[in-house]
């Protein structure tokens, strides 16, 4: 990581941490897909992973904007994040108390994204860099979509048959 | 980490990673407010770190009630959180722009909180756990709380003074 010295630097470096975090997620999601019993749970998974690739798609096109090259910073949090998922994917016997789980750990990343989204959109705004602020803005959207959709498979019922199946 | 084979133990291991999560704060956030430049951000930290405080005590009192010893199982996602602000602290000049870039980690911290209270006490609730569910309630509606606090302080003056100080 290099001195920063200005927002403009600054924001820059959150937009590497995210190009790195977001494709640390694409590698990680095929095997929490993998891990999950609810079809529906799996299916979220799934269309996440193609969300989160486009999601660097669009990172990509701010460096652009930028007049920069598209470069990672290595996101520590992400790597934790990860690594906690992981952790539980190997003490956990597949099922639905793994489900409950993982939603969990999944929500734990989507927080992650939606609070570096939420400030570096608003870092983008106070640098009138409005093209910008767009793409970050749709991205955030659909993390909290995804945050949402995890909240209710939650509730409608994989918390209940987690507790049903000890 | 033991393997978990129900609901019950993979909430005991949910309190086990917050409690730690909460430690670690509490051993961060003086050396934070230290760095912090406008006074207000200062004592927002400051009463932040009193709050978190309580919220190990209040951990304290869940392990209790379920008739547990408090332990803590290293909490790896925090670990990464606080790695990536000190690494901020030790890139940017204390100033404007290193408090727009504490408040951007701050409230990675309180997301990760967030979420992570958030689903803890939604398995409480399923485990009728009332007791507990409301000590994790509380200290859910105070991390909501400080993370708003952050986000009218940068976008009520501390962005703006950070994109001037360049």
């Amino acid at each position: 990581m290099k001195k920063i010295h200005s927002m403009d630097e600054l924001f820059l470096h959150g937009l590497k941490d995210l190009y790195d975090a977001e494709q640390q997620l694409v590698k990680a999601l095929p095997d929490v897909a993998k891990h999950a019993t609810s079809s529906e749970l799996k299916s979220a998974f799934n269309s996440h992973l193609k969300q989160t690739k486009n999601h660097v798609k669009r990172l990509e096109q701010c460096f652009e904007i930028l007049g920069e090259k598209p470069t990672s910073t290595k996101c520590k949090a992400m790597a934790g994040l990860i690594a906690e998922g992981e952790e539980l994917m190997s003490h956990i016997e597949k099922g639905q108390i793994l489900d409950a789980a993982l939603i969990g750990a999944a929500q734990k990343v989507e927080h992650y994204e939606i609070t570096s989204y939420g400030t570096i959109a608003e870092w983008a705004k106070n640098l009138n860099q409005t093209e910008i602020k767009n793409l970050l803005g749709a991205t955030l959207e659909e993390e909290r979509e995804t945050d949402e959709k995890l909240s209710n498979l939650a509730c409608d019922g994989i918390n209940k048959s987690a507790r049903e199946a000890a």
